[in-house]
């Protein structure tokens, strides 16, 4: 495995997901083919696939029927996506631009973006509860990882997170409330991604609560990064507006801690994450290779 | 049962949804609080429960152990909740009032309004999953239960019907668009929730064909019916601006049919829906008397 091109591996799970999403989300009726239109543009607007990657290597330290995770992993996008186009509403962060495109509600009016969002949300959910797509899931293992999939991306996860950087907004705060906002509006969800390959993976009690602590903190490091890359990128390599946390007066690891400790706070929570990883030994390669790529990417 | 009285009926089982939430719906962290407030709100703002009420209806047909019934019943009213909460934001309905109270977003904000709703809609599933809360149903039933909530409320259900409203302002239509619209906005729901109550009391798949097909029905007579009451009501009486849906060039049976045709359509299919039900003979009753209900209110 000392070739690994992680370039290579993001990109065969991200068709794997991408052929499935493409073949399953399709209009349901003549009056609401526009609604799909506004749903697939998002979906398809060009993300890495960085969360079904980390669920298809987690459930690779135990299984390798990979056919199994894909309506999931795909879910996952799916609900990640929904979060993206309500983020970039204009009575949120007010976004023009995501991943170098014009966002949902830029092309389809804000109406259509909201319940793109709303109909994103609840697809994820009407995926992960399908008997029929997912036939060689046990009940109650469909169950544990919708449930947590909830618990990780609304009130007690993700939408707090959210709620909560949206009120941080031009205030003075502690950097609790700044740790607090990355941990349930990025980790929470990263988290639930390693502990889901673990979950569909049979894994134990033990072995779920490594792999989800290693996702918070990789989730952790790669929102501080994200911090950092809002500074020191440029708009081309971003893909969005380059110092728009600065503009919009975000919460940032940077504003307490500046550029250079921020990224050291980074790197040193995916070394502590990866040494956690070695648990597994050598089947936890890929997870280990995405860690390390998230302190080193330019976007 | 000739002395059933409706009114009580409904609080009977408004109060036991009301409690559960209140005891349920609490703020997860000091940074969150605000949210939790948002969502609160909405919840206890004076719904009629007419959802919870048709799920417990229908679930007496079968079994007695209401108590299994309430956390999905108050998962459904959350999650109607959020479409209401959403429906009323600028971007869409653009509502000042909302059963007699200031919308959400004129209370805490539009940014707050669209998250308080997409939390209540996420917590929904999380209720309906947390095998902790739903001890005392087989897993199989709660991903059946989970998965038909998604089906009638996503984008092939409700969103889809909000999406079309939207599309259908100023425009002329067909009376299938309308019906689309009403069918999918308000209808989809109802038939889940009567569909629900028999699932949860172990209908077969004749039964809960039955009972989906007269939620569909007394639903769409709901929706057509309120299409009248814009009309013929007052806002006092209404508890939201009188004529609106005229204002807002909205799709409605009344602009084809005038108030009377459109009124006697909803009472044909009460009517029709009510014979159907009488197959369950006298455990249908209160069902019947919902139904019943839906074309006699003034708001």
């Amino acid at each position: 495995m000392s070739d690994f091109n992680l370039k290579n591996y993001l990109s065969f799970w991200s068709k794997k997901v991408d052929e499935w999403i493409d073949n399953y989300l399709k209009p349901h009726s003549k009056y609401s083919v526009g609604l799909t239109e506004a749903m697939r543009y998002s979906v398809f607007a060009g993300g890495k696939r960085l969360r079904p990657a980390l669920i298809y290597s987690a459930y690779g330290i135990f299984e390798s029927y990979f056919d199994k995770v894909t309506p999931f992993a795909s879910a996952v996008e799916i609900l990640h996506t929904y979060s993206l186009i309500h983020d970039d509403l204009p009575a949120m962060d007010d976004d023009d631009l995501r991943r170098g495109k014009p966002t949902n509600h830029k092309v389809f009016g804000e109406a259509t973006a909201i319940l793109a969002g709303d109909a994103l949300l609840t697809k994820a959910f009407e995926i992960m509860t399908d008997k029929k797509i997912n036939q060689d899931i046990p009940a109650e293992m469909m169950l544990e990882a919708t449930h947590k999939l909830a618990v990780a991306t609304g009130d007690k996860g993700m939408v707090a997170g959210q709620y909560a950087d949206i009120k941080a907004e031009n205030s003075e705060l502690e950097i609790e409330n700044v740790t607090f906002i990355h941990q349930n509006k990025t980790a929470a969800l990263i988290g639930y991604c390693t502990e889901l390959g673990g979950i569909l993976g049979f894994a134990n009690e033990k072995e779920k609560e490594i792999l989800k602590n290693f996702g918070q903190k990789i989730g952790l490091a790669f929102q501080i990064y994200d911090d950092v890359l809002d500074l020191t990128g440029t708009t081309e390599e971003l893909g969005k507006n380059a110092k728009s946390d600065l503009e919009n007066c975000k919460a940032t690891y940077t504003s307490f801690y500046g550029v250079e400790k921020s990224k050291n706070i980074a790197i040193d929570l995916i070394n502590d994450a990866v040494a956690e990883i070695e648990y597994f030994k050598t089947p936890a390669r890929p997870l280990v290779e995405i860690a390390k790529f998230i302190v080193k990417r330019n976007n």
